[in-house]
Formats: C-alpha cells, structure tokens, sequence
C-alpha cells in the first residue's frame, strides 16, 4: 500500500476544513468599516484555528514523511484524526460568535485535545508499523511539544470555567511553541 | 490511460462530501453547554455517516490499488458510485434533524444500499477488465462482507417502518464489519 | 512544465463543484416521505448537472493525457474552462427551483454553450502547442460529438423560449452523445 | 522534504477559495432575465476576483517549479499566503453586495496588498533557502510586476476614498498586466 491516496486525502480533508472556516465571516449588511466591527472576535477566533490548522497540516505531512507503507489500522487512525479535526470550524464559529465566553472555550480546548490525542494514536500507530528500529520513534524523541501543549490544553478546560481570558492566552501559547522550527525529523533524515 | 486522476477526482469528492457533512452542525445562538443538547441527534447521525463515508474510501483505496489501468467503463462506474455518495450529507442531515424517524431512516439505508450496489458494479467493471486472471476477482473472493451488508441495508430499510431505532443498530452493525481488519487484498498483494 | 498541478488544480475546482451543487437540496421541515416532493425538480436538475460536470471531467482527463507539457496559455485557458465550469451550481440551482420554466431553461443552456466554446478553445490551445503532427488533432479527427452537441445547445436556447421542455430533452440528448463510448484517444494511444 | 503536499494542499485551498467565491451568487426568487439584475454586480466582483485568485494559481505554479526542496519557513510562508487569500471570497463578497462602495473597495485592496506581500515574502524564502546561486531570484530579475501592482494597490486603496470607480479600474489593470504573458521562468528553464 503506497501513502500517496492517504496524503492526497488528509490533504483534501484540511484544505477544505481551513477554508470552510472563514464562510462564518458572515457579509454585514452596512458598507462602512464600523459594519465589520461585531465580525472582530469571529476574525480572531478564525485567526487563531487558522494557525492550529496549519501546525496540524504542517506536524502531519512531516511525519508522513517517515512512512513508507501504510496499513490498514493506520487509515483509520488517520480517519480518526480528520474527524476531529473536522470539528474545528464549529467549535471555532461557536466561540466566535458568543464572544470567547466560559463553555465555547472550554469546548474548543476539548476539540483541541481529543485531536491532539488522535494524533498521538496515530504517531504510536505508525511507530509500531516499523517494528523496533522505527525511524519515527527516535525522530520523535521525548515529544516535549507534544506532551506540554497536551498538558496546556487540559489546563486550558480547567481555567476557561474561571477565566476564559486566561484560557485563551494558554491555547494561543499551546499554539506558538508549534511555530518554534523543529528540525527533528529534518536532522534524522539528514543524518541518514 | 493512468489511474492517477481517477484516484485524484475521487479523493477531492469523497474528502468535500466527509467535510461539508459537518457544516448542519449549526452553531446555536446560546453559549452554554445545554445549548449543545438540540445538535446531539445530528451529530449522532454525522459520526455514523463518517464512518461510512471513511469505510467507502478505505475499500476504494485497497480496490483501485489491484488496477494497473483505468478503462471509459471504469471512470463512469466510479462517476455512478459517487453520486450516490454525494447524496450521504442530505440523508444524514434530514435523518439527524428528525430525530432518526421512520422515512428519514429508511431513505439514509435506501442511498446506502444504492451506494453499496454501485460499488459492487464499479469493481464488476474493474474484474472484467483484468480478463480471467483478474487478481482483484481472487482477492475479493466470495466477499461475503459485501453479501452481508447489503443484506442488512435492506433488512434495515424494511425494519425502519416499524421500528426505525432497531433499524439504526442495523446500520451501526452494517458499518462496524466493515471495521474488522480485513487483509484479502494485503495477503494476495503478499502472495505474489 | 509538468501537466501534474494543471491537473490537480482542475480536478480539485471539478470536485468541488459537483458536489456543492447537492447542497441545494436543502432539507425539509418535515419528516415523510411527501416532504421530499416539492424536492424533485431540484433533484433531477441536480442529475443532469452531475452527468455534465461527469462528461467534462472525463473529456477533460482524456485530452490531457495526450499532453505533454504546459504552457501559459494553456493554464489560462484551462482557467477560461473553470470558470463556466463554476457557474454550474448557480443555473442548476435556478433551473430547479423555478421548475424548469423558460428562462433559468435557457440561461442553462448558455452557460453549457459557453463551457462547450471554452473547452474547444482549450483543445485548440493544445493542439497548437503539439505543433503540425499533432497528436491531439489526429485522436479528436472531425469531432462531430463536440459540433453536435454545441449545435443542440444553440437549438436547446432558441427552443427554451417556445417549449422550455422539448430544450430539457434537447439538452438531455446532447449529454448522452458524449456517454457513447468514444475510443478515438484510446485508439490512437494503440496505434503508437 | 518533497514539495508534492505542498503543492497539493495549495492547489486544494486555491481550488477551494476559488469555487467557493460563486455560492455568494444566491438564487434569485423569480424566474425571469430581471431577477438576475441585482446579481450583475456580485457577478462582476466574482469575475475580478477569479482572475485574481488564478493569477496567484499561475504565479504559485511556475514559482514552486523552480524549487527543488522544502523547508520549514517555506511552509509557513506558504500557508501565510493563503491565509491572505482565504479572505477573498468575504472581501469580494462585502464589495459585490455594497454595488463597490468605498469601504469595501478599499477592503478588497488591503487585502489584496496583504497576499502580494505574503507572496513576495514566500518568494524571498525560497530564494534564501536555494543561496548565493538561486535559480528563482535569476528568473525573477527586477520583477517589474510584482513591484507595479503592489504600488497599483496602494495606489487604489488611496484613491478608493474619493473614487471607488477609478479605484476599481486601477485593480482592474493591476490584474490585467499579469495576463501578458511573462516567460522569464520559462526562459530561465530553456537556458538550462
């Protein structure tokens, strides 16, 4: 089984998921700027799953990239993850629209970690296709992003209930140590 | 002619029907958790439709990969299987809203039984192409998965006017054989 | 230039349209099975859509096959293609709700004329980009199924005036000259 | 790194945005010529911003065939860029149903502006990564247009606040110098 159709595939899935999201920038009926003022926490809320998107498009094609053959619990692993993250323009829109309140946060955070979670499966699926010497696992290493923005997004449930404020900062802070070059899997395949 | 852009144009419409499924999940006007609870039926019906939908493309990708080339007949029996697919976000949406009554339910088995027999022809078309020796013929066997659940789609579709709730765990069923790993087309892949 | 990306932007927009046009068929309020009536019109313009945009895929995969390389002009025509090809959704969607009356009839037809013009202009932008031993020209010969059914588009929008149903029928006939199968390319891929 | 998922994932979102842009087109109630008279403008936006959105197809197309790797930064740069031109189909939208008001104009030109720097800066990444003898700066020379309908940009987003019409008409040419046709990849290609 070649990885070719699953790439293509997931591709399809997050190409479509990032898009649809902005179709809730709903067109307001006035022509003037102050008409675009209600659709500001829309945009950030847009903004902000507009880069979890890309961090997840990002992780997946770098790891795919260890892969070479693909089984059948790993398509489903992969299905696994694009529904959760096919859940992402709703519980964006939704947090969005109710102004970043205590349970659309909460929400969202819980999307957030059921994906990471999905992701994790889906790494451990991989690794255990390639038996003991798996090239994933060492470029893996001890995962500390995955593992802290993990913790981060737990802690961000709790909080949302008292601060969604604060909850935010924590799931925008979960999403910058992505943007931190990781050259893990760059410096594997370079020292092969 | 190339299989290539068969197995491309499928992926992008099987990727956008997985996707916009999500889109009947209506953010709710209200910000709090019992706000959810109306959206619990749709979001039942859009995971049974995930699966299927995820089902559909898992089979398609392991069917297509026992092809070498692509034949006029094939494109337009794969053009067939997927309209009958394109239809999967209508049916799940009015069954969803309704509360999984009796039409809706039996109208979602009927477009399932319409996909799974289009399906059924498009890998028909596939075998004859192959001629006598065709590997995907051997490797199918007596498919009796394929046998099974189209016998439950129309058992499920009869059982829905009396009791649409019994029909439902009849599709839940329908959907979860198709989940047991199935390694015909790998062992016969294996064999050669 | 490689033809992969032409390819895969146009089977990215082909998907894409011929599965939003299924989104209008909105839901009914109602959960029996007469809610789905005042539905059937958009349902059968939706079919015909389905098998034109299916005939434009396949016709389109044809003629890039016999493609070597890109070139500006032909990305621009392709794009020329795409464009009528997009406006699709919006006249089957007039079409079926207004139950096939004269206008929205007509309009139809001039968007399939103007795709019919685009795609011929898009064969001849290849052809002369093949040089004088074109092997596009040979394989497409006199082209009497693109000449008819561009004559039955013309003849469909005079007659949608008079008689928007004996146009339906017209315009019906003109897509199932193009489901004859048509070996020319395959032939004289043979030939070679 | 391979720039196969690069590619398709752009030309997935390009695709996306670009089909997606026609759905602001809503079926009028009518059934005559006239219903469709107060869609001309949302229709002449649609049209403006297709060339636009196939513009940076095309562009992206050749800019990605000189690139032989992929890194990090060129990833993010990436989906930067198509950040910007997620926005289109809103800002497109706002200008269509306002029949090109001042505001949106200007809206419509920001943005604009905003994907031509996001282009520039995902030029200058592939660049850097391909060193002191890059093929794409060679190819790019003094990019003449590039530098041209960034100053047309500014340009109308100024003037849109006293002219939206003249605004609109410098958008216009600053699409249109893209369409001459520019071989300077292209040659670069055949010099090798």
């Amino acid at each position: 089984m070649s990885k070719g159709r699953l790439e293509a595939f997931s591709d399809g899935v997050i190409a479509i998921i990032i898009t649809i999201m902005v179709l809730e920038l709903k067109v307001p009926h006035g022509d003037r700027w102050r008409d675009l003022v209600p659709l500001v926490p829309v945009f950030l809320s847009y903004v902000l799953s507009f880069i979890y998107v890309g961090i997840y498009w990002n992780n997946h094609h770098h790891m795919l990239h260890t892969c070479t053959h693909v089984t059948g619990a790993m398509l489903w692993a992969n299905l696994h993850l694009l529904f959760w993250l096919s859940l992402f323009p709703f519980t964006t829109w939704w947090m969005g629209e109710n102004h970043f309140t205590a349970d659309p946060t909460a929400l969202y955070g819980v999307v957030l970690l059921m994906a990471a979670m999905a992701y994790l499966l889906l790494q451990q699926t991989i690794i255990r296709s390639q038996g003991p010497d798996s090239f994933l696992k060492e470029a893996v290493g001890r995962d500390w992003k995955g593992k802290l923005s993990t913790l981060l997004y737990v802690v961000a449930i709790g909080v949302s209930f008292f601060s969604p404020k604060v909850a935010q900062v924590i799931l925008l802070i979960a999403a910058l140590i992505w943007l931190i070059p990781d050259r893990r899997i760059e410096k594997r395949l370079a020292v092969e």
